[in-house]
């Protein structure tokens, strides 16, 4: 279930979380950008509860992160797929970024299972900030500023 | 609390969110990169429980994120402060993600409330995936592959 307190946070790290925050809703989506999309493919992956995941599913669904796309095996009843929206394929970035702090700081003694690289070279890329030209900005370059926006 | 489970995964996101992913924690990071050091002032800017924002910072503190750092006021016990460790500073890239993805697509009427500018330049900086020649690439051209240490 989306936390309806966090939603309504003017912070909007606060609001991702409310969509994005609850036990196990990041890693369906790391099942669904490695491919899946099915209920019983992603429970049976996650070996998680039935009720849990169409829970999460639900408010994926509810906030636009995947569509439901109804499909039919022959002498079945109809099912619905989930698949990534475009809203849902950007939070690449923030998988990324997790899997990347842990396999710096928590690493797995047979190093990282998943790397992502660039289709042009095949050349391995990383999660950092970025300027308007393109161009990484080293993490110690980069500033938070507070906006006219920031609550008093 | 950490989570055992998640910790002992072979995947990074998993192992990540074994440290980050328990409620209030990424709005306790949040705050420590607004400059927040005390328990109290970390209390009462996210008017959370002392019971689990002391749990909260211990799970911290363990994994490396934030160190204990003792100080005094006069006439006062000796208290703890926690500042970010450099491990704890390069989730500025998880948050900057969250709070990207929040700010597109669960807009806040305002606008987004914190902006992240290059001290170069003083131009706006965002989250994104970066090639070993420090070049962005974009999200339609970055590939996820499983490598050798993926469990069968």
């Amino acid at each position: 279930m989306a936390t309806t307190k966090l939603l309504g946070s003017s912070c909007s790290i606060a609001r991702s979380l409310g969509v994005l925050g609850e036990r196990w809703t990041f890693l369906i989506l790391r099942e669904a950008f490695l491919g899946a999309t099915r209920f019983g493919e992603l429970r049976d992956r996650l070996d998680m509860a039935s009720d849990v995941l169409a829970a999460r599913l639900a408010t994926l669904v509810e906030f636009g992160v995947l569509a439901r796309e109804p499909y039919r095996e022959p002498g079945e009843r109809g099912r619905d797929a989930y698949r990534l929206t475009p809203a849902g394929r950007e939070l690449e970035v923030v998988l990324g970024a997790l899997q990347q702090w842990g396999d710096q700081h928590l690493p797995w003694p047979a190093g990282p299972t998943i790397e992502r690289v660039s289709a042009e070279t095949g050349r391995p890329v990383h999660v950092g900030f970025v300027d308007e030209d393109g161009r990484e900005v080293p993490l110690d370059r980069v500033r938070a500023l507070k906006t006219p926006a920031y609550p008093a």
